[in-house]
């Protein structure tokens, strides 16, 4: 069956992220009908996985109904459905929604299916080492984050102190923005939350290590950003460990190698904040134009963001190679009003094929409670200057999505506040884990 | 190995819900060491759950973590770990944690294990109709009343009108306090909530059902209040089905049987708010002691809460069978109380055994925002006023656990808001459930 065969154009849009949800809005006062199709039924907003990771927010919190956001634009309809299959020659998009399949044809299409993690090419280290990519990623870091301090306390009582250090011992692989973020957070949750939690363990005394291959931290910032992240980390506790690549995860550890040999360490937790790899969608697609994907699997477009041949088909945000263009929300963002533009202009018999601009708004990290480092053109910013920066940003992000006054007291609640209220986890968390561990040993 | 030999009396604790925190709480300025073990890391508000269930709430904030509440007692050792054993005679209790077993002596235990969901002999029932017990319960709800609304859109657009009207059937078996608070939330919600979400349904002409074997609703309140909340009910679109006994509950709907014969009810979620069974723990006791636990599991203890023959053995709360008191908060708490004065005046060598007497502080149940309906002692009263009570009680609890600020500011912003802005379902919920389906079909 084929769905949506209205007389107005028919715009697909694939995915709910930055890319996909931006699209949809821009499309706002567009005579189109527009179908939003989503994997899941929420936007992400994955730059703060790790918050709920650690306790700060909660999942809803970061992570607001796509149908919500989208309820009173009526040229929207919004479907959850995994795309299997996309067929450029029918203009059709084929998905699966509990089980069902279901096909809408388009006379516009906008892909913005974005990224998973990649472990490159050794898939079997998610199990110990998971992303975050998905509410999911950042349900089960809860549970192991907070469970490893559990196991940490029973081994304390119990006199196994070996034991008290690997399950005391977070490695973050990666250190990029996510990877900082991730293990300046576990450093305040040690160093502070838990302080008086604890009767055989001084969780304080927890090691946190953050890993990366490259020589430096956060890559893409300048350098001077660079050496006050690493002298801020470095002031928490957070061990950096540069040049160093994982060549070994498993159960009770992973082997690092770096310029002075192979070494072990043996830690419980491992948080994979490495490298991303995009949505199998982009290979579909540069199998029926011809192209080939790049060592992320991201598909080189046209700098109109389109594909070869298909000028009705645009794709945007963390699936395309083009430019070196980092792999953040404003390149999904300013990619999707792009393609609307030229949508625009082709509905309008106006000239398309322009070409896509983007424009850099600046980077940013927040290091700890009040701490970030951010740069915008020249501009490098640190402290609770580039902290308050971030906090306007995100609040100004949510604002446009929810409107809603109750939600911004939240968010500005769990922010400034110092507790980690959102630590609760669910017994499948807890224990079917174990269960299932101990079933494949 | 058997942990916890200081020198000073040794309390444990089973159970992290109302009994066993305000008994730890209670045990504040006492001379002893506690051992609080309990299966969850967190204490659970469960009279919220249908909150978390319906997107109000989020988990965190009705499951503030055990050693968070606890942190400055410093006579107070929290454990994570699931009781296997109590052995009255050896006076020890073995736990188990991740898989580790580890046992406890205690020279007085406060048992406050809590019950479970009882599906009346018909555990297969769970499957289809999930109680609403715990996170992992209400979660689990979240994510099928959502996915309910999902499938019901899909349905609409491929035109599939019995398949819609099932998908927008949601039957509550049960009509206590929970029952009829899940009730009057999923109206809210499809009323009003989800009004403008979709396009192929109209999810305000969801049908929803809420059932009992009873003659009448809310069984322990005042006929007065149980009338006007059987209107309220009406008012909000409730169908109110009393006498009315489940006898068969599949993937597609559930079998009910009153006066007037069987009938069958296509629906595609049921919850299941009907019965309670005590912790097995309970019927482990009454072998020990030989007396019978009664219908629900429930062990009758004696007039001052404590086993014939221990009276180092306290049990308190939703455990016990005690001159019908009813399965709520306050008996659990007042027992807690109760049995720590026993203890007092058992290490201050003072007479013991005196009898419980449960001060009714009154019931009340929300019946949707702004409204609800309660009794404290012959006073009844509905509506607002009833609501602000409500209101008040909830939030005097949750700053007694929290004394935190910002949490008090997140209840306050998610009870007053319109929002549900915690709908937010992980992707294990929204496929794993289906698949799993697929596979037993």
């Amino acid at each position: 069956m084929i769905a949506g065969t209205g007389t107005r154009p028919r715009v697909l849009i694939i995915g709910s992220g930055f890319g996909g949800l931006f699209a949809a809005r821009a499309l706002k006062r567009v005579d189109v009908d527009v179908k939003l199709i989503a994997r899941t039924t929420h936007h992400l907003f994955q730059p703060l996985l790790y918050q709920v990771a650690t306790g700060i927010v909660s999942q809803g919190e970061i992570a607001p109904s796509t149908r919500e956001v989208l309820a009173r634009q009526r040229n929207v309809e919004v479907l959850l459905g995994d795309v299997t299959e996309i067929d450029l020659a029918s203009r059709t998009v084929t998905a699966e929604t509990f089980g069902q399949v279901h096909t809408h044809g388009y006379d516009q299409l906008i892909v913005a299916a974005g990224a998973d993690q990649s472990w490159f090419g050794r898939d079997e280290f998610a199990l110990h080492a998971p992303g975050l990519k998905s509410i999911d990623d950042a349900l089960e870091l809860r549970g192991r984050i907070f469970g490893a301090f559990e196991l940490a306390e029973r081994a304390g009582a119990e006199s196994r102190p070996a034991d008290v250090e690997r399950f005391t011992t977070f490695v973050v692989v990666g250190a990029g923005p996510t990877g900082v973020e991730m293990a300046g957070q576990l450093a305040e949750l040690s160093g502070r939350t838990l302080r008086h939690e604890f009767r055989h363990i001084d969780p304080a005394s927890a090691r946190i290590v953050l890993l990366d291959a490259a020589p430096h931290l956060l890559g893409s910032f300048d350098a001077k950003l660079q050496r006050k992240t690493h002298a801020a980390l470095h002031k928490l506790g957070v061990e950096v460990r540069l040049g160093a690549k994982v060549v070994e995860v498993d159960e009770t550890g992973l082997d690092v190698e770096d310029p002075s040999g192979r070494t072990r360490i043996d830690a419980a937790t491992k948080v994979w904040a490495a490298g991303v790899a995009a949505s199998p969608l982009a290979e579909q697609l540069a199998g029926q134009v011809g192209v080939e994907v790049d060592h992320s699997g991201r598909i080189p477009v046209l700098p109109d963001l389109t594909l070869p041949g298909h000028p009705e088909v645009h794709v945007v945000g963390d699936m395309i190679s083009l430019d070196s263009l980092p792999g953040v929300a404003q390149v999904a963002i300013q990619g999707a009003r792009h393609s609307v533009a030229e949508i625009r202009r082709s509905l309008g018999g106006e000239e398309t094929g322009r070409a896509f601009r983007y424009k850099d708004k600046g980077s940013m990290a927040t290091i700890s409670r009040f701490r970030a480092v951010a740069e915008v053109g020249s501009v490098k910013i640190t402290g609770f200057l580039a902290w308050l920066m971030w906090l306007a940003v995100h609040l100004v992000y949510i604002i446009g999505f929810k409107s809603r006054i109750t939600t911004l007291l939240h968010w500005f609640v769990s922010f400034i506040g110092r507790g980690r209220s959102e630590r609760a986890v669910t017994e499948q968390q807890t224990f079917a884990r174990v269960e299932r561990q101990r079933q494949e040993a």
